[in-house]
């Protein structure tokens, strides 16, 4: 398989991004939210989405140009209009608005209306923690899952992170989840494979358990994670999501998905001292990180320390890429006339 | 097995409270607490609690005659000393000073500090809820979880709750965990019958995965509910409790745990009107209910309606204690001067 350096496929994302019409500034944001997702291993939130959401350019789902905007401030919240433009870069108003207005209140958050993808989510709460602040974003999304006890796709993949700052030089302690037992990305890379999924996952389309992704695209449906408990994560996402945002039915465009994401920060200061917060933060770490692992398991890992560990092995040694996705970024890079990467190892047929 | 009218069992806790020192108001919150509980089907959270609580008042625990006071109004924050008097009088002190920190500034936070065992979380959201607003609570917990890979008790059992408005007349919808995958309640009662758990939810101190509930109490530990994805907001709730209110390490006492909580409340009506609000979520809920259950499921339920359901029968035909527990609280309010219930059906060995 192909490795790219991060910076090529950086600049592969913007050139194809400014070339279908993005301004410049957004380009970027949009190029590091998907690099940033293949550095932390998540591919399937990483540079492969390129290709599909330049479809959803096509047909209208996502206008390029279109620049988001702060409908209303008041008090310690705010309302962004995301106007269909990059959910990225929507999303980057939020949280930037959403600390603005914790500095003045104390607490403060934002939501994004006519929102499409807003990518992986980590990003926008480690923006938080770097501003010393505790950050949480919940987001509902198009129907793929069904609610606990139930077949029906009700619920979207929702997802949930948080993150908060730890000592100066370690990079936030951070967490990012679907409150789906399993990411739709993962059930086509199955099927592709001829793959079976781990039980408890799925159900077929009449409520029956299954282990094969096909039952998901014959009509299914995504189980939440965790049973009734993960369903009350994914319900409150889906719930503020729709209910604050009115994101929901009819809005919901596009196979992509968009979302109904509200991000909430929490100001350390006004409860302690941030020194002190960072200190019991630092204890609590390394508490977890020093206790004995489970049989069969060779260490505890924190939320999201698997994912610097990915990101510093790709940083070096570039991010691999399968030829099927290359095929279409490659394709996409000459409908808009921009320059493909050579990539850092391995071959790339023409 | 005994059942009793909640007046009744409300009364009898109130009264123990106050022959143990309480100020009559927090002792009747006290009461409303273990009794809803009760109601709502979660007897691990009721009237059993009683008696070791007034073992908690012999040793200095708990100081009844402690009213918690409001420390600090700073923004749309508070910070509250519960002075380890009953934990459920200084939440609910957190519930109304976050709600109208939340009417001044849109959001609302407090925390508590010194805080012992809050009981059932769901009521304060509730109330939250009941003003119109969304609510959500966090807690941390004395250590008797091990993080996900891991064995060592290291995270609390963890309760995180959240509930927001439904139509008039309805009540909120509300949603009520502990992230532990199973109540050490539940392992008690496991225990005493001589029956397995489920796979899943613990190991053995040497890191062992076990169905069997002894393993816990000769050191093992609970795991986190849903895996990595639930030990995540496990942590999200030790993070805070430990970070912002210092409730770790010497300060969790008595072995019904202490608390680290902390309530965030929205006004729904800074993002969108309130019957709006209300109208997507009775949409939501409605398609919830509408929607197929799964094979062998006879019907989708919403987060906090089993509660409710038990709460309408129990309020009819009693609550049922059974004869240890009834042991137990008989010779607390023996020992209190305090006049025993007679019960509504069934009977009680003197």
């Amino acid at each position: 398989m192909p490795s790219f350096a991060a910076d090529a496929l950086r600049t592969l994302v913007s050139d194809i991004a400014v070339a279908a019409g993005t301004p410049a500034d957004i380009a970027a944001l949009l190029a590091d939210s998907l690099v940033a997702a293949n550095l932390a291993g998540h591919d399937s939130h990483g540079v492969l989405r390129m290709p599909p959401y330049c479809g959803s350019i096509d047909k209208g789902d996502i206008l390029p140009g279109v620049r988001a905007e702060v409908l209303e401030r008041k008090l310690a919240t705010a309302r962004i209009e995301g106007g269909w433009g990059w959910g990225q870069a929507a999303m980057h108003l939020a949280t930037d608005v959403a600390i603005e207005r914790a500095r003045e209140h104390g607490l403060g958050a934002a939501i994004v209306h006519n929102c499409y993808h807003i990518g992986r989510a980590a990003p926008y709460v480690e923006k938080v923690a770097r501003n010393g602040m505790i950050g949480l974003i919940m987001a509902n999304a198009g129907a793929a899952v069904a609610p606990f006890g139930g077949r029906e796709r009700v619920l979207g993949t929702n997802p949930v992170a948080w993150a908060m700052p730890r000592a100066e030089g370690t990079p936030p302690l951070a967490f990012d989840i679907a409150t789906a037992g399993i990411a739709e990305g993962k059930l086509r890379v199955a099927r592709a494979k001829g793959e079976t999924v781990a039980p408890g996952l799925l159900v077929t389309s009449d409520g029956k358990p299954t282990i094969d992704p096909d039952d998901f695209f014959a009509g299914g449906a995504i189980l939440p994670f965790g049973g009734h408990k993960g369903n009350g994560f994914s319900l409150l996402a889906q719930m503020l999501g729709v209910g604050l945002m009115g994101a929901s039915g009819h809005r919901f465009r596009g196979p992509l998905g968009v979302n109904g994401p509200i991000i909430v920060v929490i100001d350390i200061s006004l409860f302690t001292e941030l020194d002190h917060f960072i200190d019991e933060i630092e204890a609590q770490c390394a508490r977890i990180k020093q206790s004995a692992p489970a049989e069969g398991v060779e260490q505890v890992y924190l939320p999201g320390e698997i994912e610097l560990l990915t990101e510093a092995q790709r940083s070096r040694d570039g991010i691999p890429i399968p030829e099927s996705t290359w095929a279409e970024l490659a394709a996409t890079a000459d409908r808009y006339g921009v320059a493909r990467p050579e990539p850092l190892t391995g071959a790339v047929s023409a």
